[in-house]
């Protein structure tokens, strides 16, 4: 497809890795890691740089640092967000990577693209004030402003198709195993 | 309870607060913000600042910004970690939190918290290789090492409530309703 579309994502190495991953399922496996520090109080500290991935073990160019805390209101220091916001962190990132994938792969030039993620939390579950609350959000909306060289229905059919193949999306809207032990 | 164990949680707020909000569920009621912004190829801002409870408008001491982007590996710039590795940090701050409020009410003084997250992801979902895949992690995994003045069933027992209390861990377990649309 000739294109001058150019949102700086590298489509045809994605296509590639599409190909060549599909015959060889074992490099596909990729592990994410992270450590964390408990600080003081409620806020902790947690590190971000080696993964695994194609057969080999990967490193992100630099280690980042994210401080999780509770807010004022909750009685605590808010050395950083709260560690719930973070899932709305990957969900923004996550939709909007996928929005400019998908966009580059139909050659669809991209001005801009904002969104606003909201998460509705009820935290008399997480206080154990009402054994019927759930801990976690009750339920997540977001909104996305994208300015194109497209139609609506071409802009609604970027977002529905980035949907359609995130990872954090995927996450939040179905269950994941999840086992925590003690060393 | 005569306890000299101090985490640094204001526990006795966090149990009023149960109690209030027991007669107040509307007061519980949370809404948790980010917006997030486009910068170039897979690569995205995310801040976070304000938020709603207690009725009415909150806000964190200061705006956090956050980079989201993919690693080399998938022919990106890896200016920032990958949206689905936000999950992990959420999950890592929140299973701490916990243990240090659990702890505080219960007077265990905990001398270090350190906890290592893994999550196994099949990229051949999101890069749509194989549609029997899915699109998240297959499977987390969370090793805690925590040093405290307790018995290594209390320090179980501890780790076993935080998860039973945690928004992120359940955020994660069970199913949530993600709406997304354009504006």
């Amino acid at each position: 497809m000739t294109t001058t579309a150019d949102n700086g994502v590298n489509v045809q190495a994605l296509l590639e890795a599409r190909d060549v991953l599909k015959g060889a399922p074992e490099a596909a496996q990729f592990t994410w890691r992270a450590t964390s520090t408990w600080e003081a109080g409620v806020h902790s500290t947690t590190r971000i740089q080696n993964f695994f991935g194609l057969g080999q073990e990967q490193a992100h160019k630099t280690e980042a640092v994210f401080d999780a805390d509770h807010p004022e209101v909750f009685a605590a220091a808010d050395n950083g967000i709260t560690p719930i916001e973070y899932l709305l962190v990957g969900l923004a990132g996550c939709l909007t990577a996928g929005i400019a994938s998908v966009a580059q792969n139909r050659g669809i030039q991209l001005r801009s693209v904002r969104a606003t993620v909201e998460g509705d939390h009820d935290i008399r579950g997480i206080l154990g004030a009402d054994p019927d609350v759930r801990n976690g959000f009750n339920d997540i909306r977001v909104t996305f402003t994208v300015d194109a060289d497209a139609s609506k229905e071409d802009i609604e059919a970027l977002v529905a198709q980035s949907q359609k193949r995130s990872a954090v999306f995927d996450a939040l809207t179905n269950p994941t195993n999840v086992a925590v032990e003690v060393a």
